[in-house]
């Protein structure tokens, strides 16, 4: 099984807490500069995967500092390609000067979520990704268009369970307006990524089981009880005989 | 000989009349996006060059789109060398994706005029060049510390005259707050370009004779009239029967 | 009758060739740095307006210098709302500077068509307008949300009409990716513009009458036609004995 | 005596510790969107300063967030003067709106550390201030050009100390560089100030007694333990019989 985190989210004199996370997770999704990561963050969190054995995954997103990544941009098509390139080629610079290479992509923030329903913006990362290196696995919300479609164009399309989310029984996210949608319970939460690394199941939270493609499990680092959460399911299951190993390695 | 020029140096919405300056050119000096070029104007200016069989040159900048990269700023080193090694893997993602790749650097503005002298700057920008890849050629200021440096450090490092500019009869160039520093006369252009080419010799405003080592003449592409100046020197250089071609070709 | 146009609009070392409209129009429309527009350009133009007894009006945008504020942004409505108060705040220093003071509000580009429908951030900005100066008029598409709200709030909402766009029978804009939407012939517009000013109607594509109670017609200034265009407009209505005034004067 | 504290130095998703300094300090430097801050933490900042009746200063910098101000920036002066303004009168609009306003100016970082010896940088802040609203007192460092320069031009210059810092004997900071330059012993801290604002005395590293005009205590607020000596410090001068008032009240 593989841990994911958001790392190198610094900007500045602006730290994000997320250093530490890359000695947890078998893949670090490294900011590219367009929603965080100054350019020395950038190179210092490549370097540290680099020498810890993480896979380097390029964490593009739209160019929007102020909102953090996190805002839908209607972007023209060809401006998106053209900003998720120049971010691609940002971040392998800084792998390549750590000695290592970027071994997968996944969206970031507005453009994750968009890119499960957005066809247009979909097909623009996807495309973009496949030009850049068709090699590259697409780590991506399981059940989307963007997942689909990087599968039709002959990507990996890897999906992902979120280890501190609520499910519906449908295999969606719960709103986060709604009450009980990030799970705080440490316990509950190593329990859950069990199960799914043992049994390939979800748990839905009126019950139901879900049966889930997850191939890695994204775990947050923003503040210090996520980290400690995050450390906790990777102990668990190294405890339980899985082996923590990025899906791109 | 070689002729370059800045382009690439449209900003989204701002356009610069560079376009016409890649048709003219044997070297292109391609805005990396820190104090010009949005990331679709560098692949679509990337691809225009690679088609017309022009060296891709990465024309490096301080972080400064309001300044144009034309202010000093007082860099902390390893921020300026993060900040040059990540705009030259993000043109050279735009460079690939055209089926061609950075052939040399040349550092813009306020940082190129601070490396003739600010040893520290210039190490950073030379060492992280170096590091990314000793074979690029890296094109500077005849005289400097920054030429003398990166030749120490097993690059090769190129001198440039300035078309349009006037020289004192030390090589320097006059201030641009002296009046007749910019030259607007065709012929005269034309005519010194000639006689570099072919004496390797500039002419000072006093009339002094400059020997220079300059292999590359910078013109520039801001203005119409500048464009028209840089096909006369073209046009003239190949009547002489001198072949325009980049330094990095 | 009002004539208005955006200026303002240069950044840096890319200049916008919107300085003569300032001398054309009645009322200014100036940028605020947030989708163009840097301090001194701002203030500089800001000057020119004062000088010429031009109204100066907040062209407020969304936070995206690479995309000129022409792409929808889905903005938290707090943020939105600290958005459009920095901006008239910024502006306002410089109106004070050169001794006058905004007089009107026009949101810019994708925020102002955004409001013509999206009543949340519609809501965000003309509360915020409302809570600034109530005394400001908003500058804004006839027949949308945007202006209805204003009204209600007690603001005073002026409806503008196109000099160089095609209109469909229902008084919209035709789209810009049909043929002939935007108008290039000069006579045609001057035209269009007198029968607005004399009778209160606009011709459709299709020879249909439009009553408008448009009080102000925009004209653009980003082109050296577009200046001639407008100055064409100005001058046959000031032949015509109609007197060319800010509805903000 | 004075307290004043930086503050409104978050950006986005980036958070500054800095909102319970403004409960400690009578005087706060909020930030104005140039080197850090973003609108609506301005706004916010801005709103909890009139709340608890603390004076708000405009903490203007450098156009520089990835440097977050503090690099040196070679500024054209026209260039810096608008820039000044501009973020005066953005934060302006925030304090009006909290029903408050500007009470004094403080530059921030390397603006601040620039105009003790930069004459002509030093002219085109203090003058940008003079013309904006000559009532404003300007919170500079003791000693320097700028402050000399300030009353010349009959602003009001207010000198502060810095609670956390050590003093060479001739009264200047030592440098960060040199071990011991920052304090971290409350206690030292606190008996430091409360000499200062009894005896208006500073004691050098060297134990030299130097006589200061100092009016305000510079105390930090971006780590947990700096609020905490903020607080150590206010609690004693109360303690001490000493009002904790704003030069600028």
């Amino acid at each position: 099984m593989d841990l994911n985190s958001d790392v190198g989210e610094s900007f500045g004199n602006w730290r994000m807490p997320d250093e530490q996370m890359v000695e947890v997770v078998s893949s670090a999704n490294i900011a590219c500069g367009f929603h965080a990561g100054d350019p020395l963050t950038i190179r210092s969190t490549a370097a540290k995967a680099a020498q810890n054995g993480v896979a380097i995954g390029a964490h593009v997103g739209y160019r929007d500092l102020p909102g953090f990544g996190r805002r839908f941009i209607d972007y023209d098509l060809k401006e998106l390609s053209a900003d998720v390139l120049y971010q691609l080629g940002a971040l392998e610079a800084m792998a390549r000067a750590a000695g290592s290479r970027i071994s997968y992509v996944k969206p970031h923030g507005a453009l994750y979520n968009t890119i499960v329903t957005h066809q247009d913006q979909a097909k623009a990362v996807i495309d973009t990704i496949a030009e850049y290196n068709s090699e590259l696995p697409v780590l991506l919300l399981p059940g989307g268009y963007a997942l689909d479609y990087a599968r039709e164009q002959g990507l990996r399309g890897v999906a992902e369970a979120f280890a501190d989310r609520a499910y519906n029984p449908d295999g969606s996210l719960t709103s986060r307006r709604q009450e009980g949608s990030v799970l705080h319970n440490v316990d509950q939460v190593v329990e859950n990524m069990l199960r799914l690394a043992q049994d390939g199941v979800l748990i839905a939270h009126d019950g139901t089981r879900i049966e889930t493609e997850a191939e890695s499990i994204c775990t947050h680092g923003d503040t210090q009880g996520s980290v400690e959460m995050a450390r906790a399911v990777r102990e668990a299951l190294i405890a339980a005989g899985i082996e923590i190993r990025s899906f791109a390695a």
